[in-house]
């Protein structure tokens, strides 16, 4: 690392309290999975997606296979938001080529199914994971825990799995939103104590993952996915001050700088659709470092449509606090070559 | 209407040309649809969808059920994007519950079976529902033609259906630009053509939907959206001055301000993520009238948050030219009751 000049913080760490790092540190999202040959035989080995996040030798596996190949700054712990639900007692599957199927909330009442007091003991595996990663990884790498947000995670819990427009969550949002807001308050505890969780097991940063922001609108966002990551933010703030955490409000668009002015993360993650510019130029007032944000699509075709993407967003970011990752998931097919020859753009730019 | 003390000028041509109407016109978009009984008796007759389109007497009836029932100040043709990958020779079958079907074009070869000479012959049926609606629509209510814009329709074009994440499009743009650049501008061709066309029939004002432009980040989104769409407006600048543009490039967030300044649409369809005060706020320079962007969720919940929402955007855009509308089109599940509601709560603020 270019930056072992300062070995007693990690370059990821540093970003995120403020120091701007050229090249910047570097993680990307869904680094641990089925673009990998070595992920997919790990996959092959157990029967349910939900059983490789539940054993912790299996988890901590895939959490460094990315790092051995790779000049990665970060891991991420190896996991799905979907545990939450799981924990909080929900029938969850993954079906192959289908993705999560849940027995769906329907009403009040079924509320009274979901048992927060169970949550800790049936996330105990996941913090097992984290313990041994933090023992296990390299000096410089750190450990990014994670969890879905609030409003992504009643997402699925209200229609039973994934959806192309979320209808009913976003009814039942905005016409029960007595009901909506019990199980907002119910997976905003959750999630707050889940990371304190992986924080006290070992994570150095965690992000809160909340995929389906985007198709809110401004009200809403506002109350279900702002609000929520407030308090969480809050709770984190003061029971583990010392770790930074990464807000990823995906596709709010405008909303960006209205969430971290509330929110105050130490970094932003970008989604692919925010023009680099335009994050500089709004959040420029703000002290948070930003995170992303080149299209996977980008990493899939590689060659020079990948080098002038990377380019660019580096010469607009440059004198800013930074992290350089995708704007959302790798993509499954991408070749492994793209990722080498992104980060060597990355450290070596011009050649 | 309460605007005929001018009757010369339809509220929605008064409006785009830059008037503050108050209460603002109102159409909605999809308002000839699924959520009409009246609709679903005359889909029942037709065993495809494209038959409905086709078939001038019945697509005249459906764009005009609306209109007999609620007090709208402009009918939109009743057709569909896909007419025109049709038109150019496409395969396109609508499947009950799967949504629309193409055989897609797969490498730069397959441009040459698309017929672009057989186009306006094709797209005959249309001119004359357009010519029909014309003549028949009351004086007071202004006929919108549409069409799907380059990028959307590629989309299609490319997949062969619907798609969550555009991928195959995408990486085609990305990864083959000449291809991919032929075939936009074939369409950016067909699509002037055919906007031209439905004036020359009697449409009023047109509006060009690019449903899928958020899916791109910021250089594709100026390079694949913005660009086809400022050619597009240029002819019709050129050949149709007087008829008023409304742009809809969908979830393009930040990059709004870009599509008005380069396209200069007369109008600017705002999605339902886009914060009404920041619209205000970063279109307030540009002479544009802003149209939107109620959640058809909203629209579907009804009640207080119905009326709270209709407030909302009416009070911040009440020193605005504007068009009200959804920000998206109307849910089929959606009640007839609330339809009427949102123009009560319109058209008699605070009663």
């Amino acid at each position: 690392m270019e930056n072992g000049s300062e070995p007693a913080t990690k370059p990821i760490l540093q970003a995120l309290a403020g120091t701007v790092l050229t090249p910047p540190p570097v993680w990307l999202m869904r680094q641990a999975g089925r673009y990998l040959p070595e992920y997919r035989r790990v996959r092959a080995r157990v029967s349910g997606f939900l059983e490789l996040c539940y054993t912790p030798e299996l988890a901590v596996e895939v959490t460094l296979q990315p790092i051995r190949r790779f000049a990665l700054d970060a891991a991420i712990l190896f996991s799905d938001i979907l545990v939450v639900p799981h924990a909080l007692g929900m029938d969850v599957r993954f079906l192959e080529g289908e993705g999560p199927k849940l027995e769906p909330l329907r009403r009040p009442e079924d509320l009274a199914k979901l048992r927060p007091g169970e949550l800790q003991e049936r996330l105990r595996p996941v913090y097992e994971t984290v313990a041994i990663l933090a023992r296990e990884l390299p000096p410089e790498v750190a450990l990014i825990g994670f969890s879905g947000a609030p409003w992504t995670l009643a997402c699925y819990m209200l229609e039973g799995g994934g959806s192309k427009d979320w209808s009913t969550a976003r009814r039942v949002a905005l016409g029960e939103p007595d009901f909506f807001g019990r199980l907002i308050d119910l997976l905003t505890e959750s999630v707050g104590e889940y990371l304190l969780s992986q924080i006290a097991h070992g994570a150095e940063v965690v992000q809160l993952f909340d995929s389906w922001a985007g198709v809110l609108p401004e009200a809403q966002v506002r109350r279900w996915v702002i609000e929520p990551a407030r308090r969480i933010a809050e709770r984190l703030r003061e029971h583990a001050a010392a770790v930074p955490l990464i807000g990823f409000p995906r596709g709010i668009g405008p909303l960006y700088p209205a969430f971290v002015e509330r929110v105050r993360p130490a970094g932003i993650g970008l989604d692919t659709t925010v023009p680099c510019g335009w994050a500089e130029a709004v959040l420029g007032p703000s002290a948070v470092t930003l995170q992303g944000n080149l299209d996977p699509v980008t990493l899939l075709v590689g060659g020079p449509p990948l080098a002038a993407a990377v380019a660019h967003i580096e010469e607009t970011w440059r004198q800013r606090p930074r992290i350089f990752n995708l704007g959302h998931g790798i993509l499954p097919q991408t070749p492994i070559k793209h990722v080498e020859a992104l980060l060597s753009h990355l450290h070596s730019p011009g050649r």
